[in-house]
């Protein structure tokens, strides 16, 4: 596949996300349209929107209906929307800027921030419990089990905890994976999970596809931390440097850069392999893997 | 049934569902430690587990096996619980005294408060979709969908954020309704359904417990308010005369304490009625309206 058509693909699955996030949310116009207005300004507009992309390239490996893997991108991501809007309070990261605009509590209030950040883990499993996603109801619960404990104290939450607890302790290796693995390993795997369970995903391509997220998730995280020590605030629409200046540690503090960039492209390569076995259909996701490594935003 | 027969019945229910739960929360010993600490703390040993009551007495209108209801009655407890946290919190209602013990940001702190409340919605749907709760997937699915809904911002989150937007301002009895009806009622009325989807729901059924709950959802808030205004904190076991204190509009300052108490008195009425065709296994219903109208804490 050309790089141009990747191109497109990612340009299609984002609008279509769009389109999705766009018609899920309450309108601004429904009462509490404060909170509803403040929810649609922490989805819509904004983000690489990378976990429901992964989602479509999985659902690419199991056939699955794009109608049906449309509904899983979008849950995962209103849970990944949700975590930003909580991360960035003054009571966590206390960050005024996300995706090149004001946070959600800087533009509206604190109060309404924590409360959007509810309701949009909230409408995730109302998404997912409201649409035929999975050839089957058992299936399909068993999804809303996968996206709870992703998103949970021994998942996503579990990892900011971990995170928060780390700053200016002296993590190592081990520790900081992970927290990585917690903090966005758990969501970035459910989102390839749940898009291959939309369509009819064997033990086998779910127990690679679980390996390639694995991979991918921690990928993402050093490369972030390379961005985060190297990019400036206006290539990446949210403050760079923060993580040093929290005296954080990241792969960057631990490794170097030149090394973290090395892990990275290991990692890749890892990701690759366990995509093998999967042929043709698995071109997305490996192309994705291309996208987070090479990625400069 | 006579009255000591139904203070049993309470307390089976209290012990049951603190069991539970104490199961449904991870251990103080697994990692994230301070985290899992802090959720356990939020939601065990304390509260009237009024949401929890209702489903078990609504699974007695449908014969719904009690292994079943009580997962369904615990993820509404730990909606609740959530929503409790995230209200004490500084930039909520600030409140320092929960249960007669210091709110969980107080004991812990802010971000810590934060996380629990989210780890606890997300534990809520984990558990409802971990069990079986219904004789198919497809009502289980429903269930999932039910409590989503009634905690999102067209629920309970949306009940809290029009609260918040109403401290000093002069509300009408049907705004402060509505208000409401999303606040305290939403989630009140799932935990009616979902106990009753735990068995066979006729329709017929369905439609009178809905009524049932819509009234005695009221009748929860007006009590909340009557005691709010006239019980001393150390009753309460959380700060008294806030209400009043934060100039928030309630059923007392609006219609005075007399009639808040004979509105209460109607709502029983009009909750009974509902409960008229349901038979006798509607009992534990029509005690638990008695209950919430007569508690003095």
């Amino acid at each position: 596949m050309a790089t141009t058509d990747f191109a497109a693909w990612v340009q299609a699955c984002q609008a279509r996300i769009e389109s999705v996030l766009a018609d899920a949310l309450p309108s601004s116009h429904v009462a509490p349209q404060r909170l509803h207005d403040a929810m649609r300004y922490a989805v819509l507009g904004g983000g690489k929107r990378v976990r429901p992309l992964l989602a479509f390239a999985a659902g690419e490996v199991t056939a699955a209906d794009p109608a049906r893997v449309e509904h899983a991108a979008a849950a995962v991501e209103l849970i990944h929307a949700y975590s930003l809007v909580h991360d960035d309070m003054p009571a966590m990261d206390d960050d005024a800027l996300r995706r090149g605009k004001p946070t959600v509590h800087v533009e509206f209030d604190e109060a309404t921030a924590l409360l959007v950040g509810d309701a949009l883990q909230s409408l995730a499993f109302d998404l997912l419990a409201s649409h035929t996603l999975a050839d089957d109801a058992v299936t399909q619960l068993k999804m809303v089990q996968l996206l709870a404990q992703a998103a949970g104290s021994r998942g996503m939450a579990g990892g900011q905890a971990i995170d928060l607890a780390s700053v200016g302790k002296p993590l190592d290796l081990t520790e900081l994976e992970f927290m990585h693995i917690h903090k966005t390993g758990a969501l970035i795997r459910a989102a390839v999970l749940l898009g291959a369970q939309c369509g009819r995903a064997s033990e086998h391509a779910l127990g690679a596809l679980d390996h390639y997220a694995k991979c991918i998730g921690l990928a993402f995280q050093v490369v972030d931390d390379v961005l985060d020590a190297e990019a400036s605030t206006a290539t990446l629409g949210k403050t760079a440097g923060k993580d040093a200046a929290h005296n954080k540690p990241t792969y960057v503090s631990l490794l170097g850069a030149a090394r973290a960039r090395e892990l990275a492209q290991e990692l890749r390569a890892d990701a690759h392999a366990a995509l093998d076995t999967l042929g043709a259909p698995a071109v997305r996701l490996r192309q994705l893997a291309d996208f987070v490594v090479e990625r400069t935003f």
